[in-house]
């Protein structure tokens, strides 16, 4: 056996981590990093590392899994929510610079498969939404961000697709019309098979686990496995990559499939292995093929994929989206945002390397234009969102909608009423009373106990936004919040502590990554006294200078007992409640109970 | 690159899953049906798969991460308490077939280095204290147990490090006194410079991160990765196995050192891809190199090689353990139990056989001794125990000592009263009134909140074997024994199940394996009660025929509000408490209230 390397190894972990701890502190992806370290530590530059065995095995094995977890994270329930105006967006942004990308490569003399690599490449989309920028740019609950994450899975998908298809024909050559049937059939089959193993077979599966009760994670990991590898099998059967087969396999396993905690520890540990170990590997070795040379050589077919792939993306998805009756400055908006190119593109292009259909110099192209793409995600979207901001155009829109609240007392109906004009609110209480009444007020009420997962199931907790738990018992509220967050993932989680010694204290939401409700520790039956004896007044306040709820509840310390702050109004006059991990803009309201 | 042979992948983890669950389901260890399988699907017997590159470098990063794992099982808290016999058996069980082993292969014709390498596998002893073995033979909280343990684990590092010492003579081959010290002295600063890195910067490390309140499990991950290659490398740099490097890593990344949350998932997480995904591929390709001529070639060197580590490991066991005082018997029992050879001793034997020192006929001959022995150790061993069971002499002990308590209510103190004859109970409650009281009584006692981990800390609760949750609150019952499950791993957890509406029930207790105390939901106001006026009388009930606590209190179901039942008495006197999770076998007494 060729020397195990520990040093390259090692060298690579660590050039991975400083580069993508960079990039990410940056505001950009880790993969940006990953690749312009391998590019530094690789023969174009330093020449300290190259390509062996170690490192492609370990590689292989990084981007299988990486691609498992892609598919885990496409979320078909999250996608049908913008599902028309992100199928025109994948669709406009995949073809148009498909067909330039294609075209171009004919103009410089390639080959008609190098020509297909490249179009698929500066077609389809990275993940952009998973990184800091859409945080930092405060477009998380905005139409676009919506959109972006929709087309961007759409597209990876519709890429992954055409490249089956386009392996398929690489391994027929020209061949008859019959040879060509029988090789997009193989492919057909291929996803036939693993779609209806996926929907039918594995579902069965996790019911046979659970009614076994079989609850060993590592049982359950190694089956998962099994199956990747399985599903990766059958795609080289069907002479497609195996990289589709880890996809496929990625998709079926979802929500629901197998148990919920499982579901979710085997989910961070397709995470860690991939992101956190494996696929940077990969990354930095593409960096090992890179050769700079391009930029005398091939100077201008660089600087034509570049212009054809940022063009091509903005142009093509702003015209598709105009059916979508969003106007043509938010499909442009959005074209920036899905200007970026990630794991996919590079998988695909490392492929096409090893395949010999794309020589080392267009190979580099592709990765200079990841690169370069990446980089002017940020800059492009600033402008453009900034310019809707300006217009009014930035549309509001949740991922997740609605809120849960725990508790049917007055209290809870109070904040209901408010929070119904910001979408749908479930309140779930398991005193009868109580719930008749919020349902006589005309909320969705459920009478059930919210520590158990039928109750949260019946309430529709995974589509929620955000959880308030408003019972006057504080281990109830983490409970709660503490079920709902591992297991329906709801990202806002609000929790009423109530000030008592011993049981659980504030110091226990950080576990969970809960907030406080109110900012404060807060004693609910007064509150409910006073909202019964009708003895209390609605008022707001402008903030004058940002300031962080906390802070807000100090500075107003010597009225402690007599005011209770509800919700934060924004400039749009949409309200947010109020709690600890907040701040207040300047010009936002703070509504509050007196 | 050479191919990368998914089918191959997929072959041996689908028969290493099935080799491992069959072993399991055997009562063995895992790694047995792994090594078999490998013999029945390598070139020994079907010739399906041979191995390549690809399972070489995917085995190494498997026996690597392993390596870590079993550095991290490793807690030196735990060793200490059975040290000095543990430290017995495991020097008694190395150096006799050491040395037995060292002068058969001699005997043999064998070079000193194929019977340095002969000497050092027949020594090493498996953690067959992992496997179902102890459990099945229901010896987990004997003394026995815990020798095992001890020794098992104070052998394994002996012989990594006798096994470094070689390793560098290896390297030097036949040189001067000088080069000697040299070689020595490379190892010897290698497991000083590890052990001070471990010692003092790890620790100051892990504080850095949690003040700076960074909790990314994912970033732990990556940093830990980079840590354990680092001391691989270090490893080798003084002319050792990563392997060693890897251990010393594992070593030190112990409780504490970084948050007790994310610890817990890392150690999960190198479970899982060691345990469930790599390292079961060096051990079915380990299987691909024996070969079965041997039986017929070798077939006397095979058996003296397995009668010598049979015999020598407990004969040289049995020998060692007499200063203990603990008698000869024990120590032939301890022997029988550390009889099992298995990863390490792999690891070893394929070192040796890739560096060319033993031939494959040695190596395979190591394999079946190590299948061989793991075979005998649940035969032996249920011979042993029942011979020393019926002389009355098997001393129970348990790793983990005395019972928490929350809850200085007067039915805590009653069952804190009859369990402070099983050892040392600690009382935690945040009632000032009630902790006087308790110390009054003489009970260690705690005025705090069990739900933070400052006061379990105090508490020691991570040396504690029993939790009890007493209060009359389901929710704060409920996530105490969530943290001191998560955090202080507190193996048994028993909580109080008040009957209410609503809130935690029985159904959250699974999530965390807890059991609920007295086997049924149980109001704790009416037993203060009458524990309070005295109008209680204590009775037993001898069992006649082995009935689960959960149908005794059906049985009893008539007199249910008349009866509690706290206690159940085994043959010895000792008491455990009564609760959901248990049988009552013949002759066992329950203790109950009336």
């Amino acid at each position: 056996m060729e020397e195990f390397n520990i040093l390259a190894l090692l060298t690579i972990l660590a050039g991975a981590w400083l580069g993508g701890t960079a990039a990410k502190r940056l505001g950009y992806p880790p993969i940006l990093g990953e690749l312009v370290i391998g590019i530094i530590l690789g023969p174009a530059v330093l020449g300290l590392l190259e390509t062996s065995e170690m490192i492609a095995v370990l590689a292989e094995v990084g981007i299988i899994l990486l691609m498992v977890y892609i598919g885990i994270e496409i979320n078909f329930r999250d996608l049908g929510k913008a599902s028309w105006p992100g199928l025109l967006a994948a669709i406009g942004g995949f073809v148009v610079p498909f067909g330039l990308g294609y075209y171009t490569i004919l103009l410089f003399d390639g080959t008609h498969l190098a020509a297909l690599f490249v179009a698929i490449a500066v077609g389809v989309t990275s993940l952009a939404t998973k990184s800091r920028i859409l945080v930092d740019l405060k477009l998380l609950n905005t139409r676009i961000a919506y959109v972006l994450m929709a087309g961007a899975l759409i597209s990876d998908t519709l890429a992954l697709i055409i490249f089956a298809g386009m392996l398929s024909f690489v391994d027929a050559g020209s061949i008859d019309t019959l040879g060509l049937i029988f090789v997009a059939g193989k492919a057909i089959l291929f996803f036939a098979l693993t779609a209806l193993a996926g929907y039918f077979l594995l579902p069965l599966l996790g019911r046979f686990l659970s009614d076994q009760k079989i609850k060993n994670r590592t049982f359950h990991f190694t089956l998962i496995l099994l199956i990747v590898f399985g599903f990766c099998e059958l795609a080289e059967m069907a002479d497609l990559h195996s990289i589709l087969g880890a996809f496929m396999a990625g998709l079926f396993i979802r929500d629901g499939v197998f148990n919920r905690q499982i579901s979710k520890e085997i989910n961070d540990i397709f995470h860690d292995i991939s992101i956190g170990f494996l696929a940077p590997i990969f990354f930095v070795s593409a960096g090992f093929h890179v050769t700079l040379e391009v930029f005398q050589s091939d100077l201008l077919l660089l600087i034509s994929v570049t212009l054809v792939a940022v063009i091509g993306k903005i142009v093509g998805t702003a015209l598709f989206y105009l059916p979508s009756g969003y106007g043509w400055r938010e499909g442009i908006t959005v074209g920036t945002g899905m200007n970026g190119r990630g794991a996919v593109e590079i998988i695909i292009a490392g492929i096409g390397l090893e395949m010999g259909i794309i020589s080392a110099e267009i190979f580099s192209i592709l990765v200079f234009m990841a690169i370069f793409t990446t980089l002017s995600v940020p800059l492009f979207l600033t402008w453009t969102t900034d310019w809707l901001r300006r217009r009014g155009e930035l549309v509001h829109q949740e991922s997740r909608k609605g809120t849960l609240i725990l508790g049917a007392n007055p209290l809870g109906l109070y904040l209901a009423r408010h929070l119904n004009q910001e979408g749908d609110v479930t309140i779930i209480d398991t005193n009868r009373e109580l719930i008749e009444e919020a349902k006589k007020q005309g909320f969705k009420s459920i009478l059930g106990n919210a520590l158990k997962e039928e109750t949260l199931d019946e309430a529709n907790a995974v589509e929620k936004n955000t959880f308030i738990a408003l019972t006057g018992n504080n281990e109830i509220n983490l409970l709660a919040a503490q079920t709902v967050h591992n297991y329906f993932y709801i990202p806002k989680n609000i929790v009423l502590v109530a000030p008592k010694e011993g049981g659980a204290g504030m110091e226990l939401l950080d576990r969970i990554g809960a907030s406080s409700m109110f900012a404060n520790k807060t004693n609910l039956a007064p509150w409910i006294y006073k909202l019964k004896s009708g003895n209390i007044q609605e008022k707001t306040e402008t903030i004058e200078t940002k300031i962080s709820t906390r802070n807000w509840v100090k500075q107003n310390r010597s009225r402690q007992d007599d005011i209770l702050p509800l919700f934060i109004i924004n400039l749009e006059g949409n309200l947010r409640p109020f709690h600890f991990h907040d701040e207040i803009d300047a010009g936002e309201k703070v509504l509050y109970l007196h």
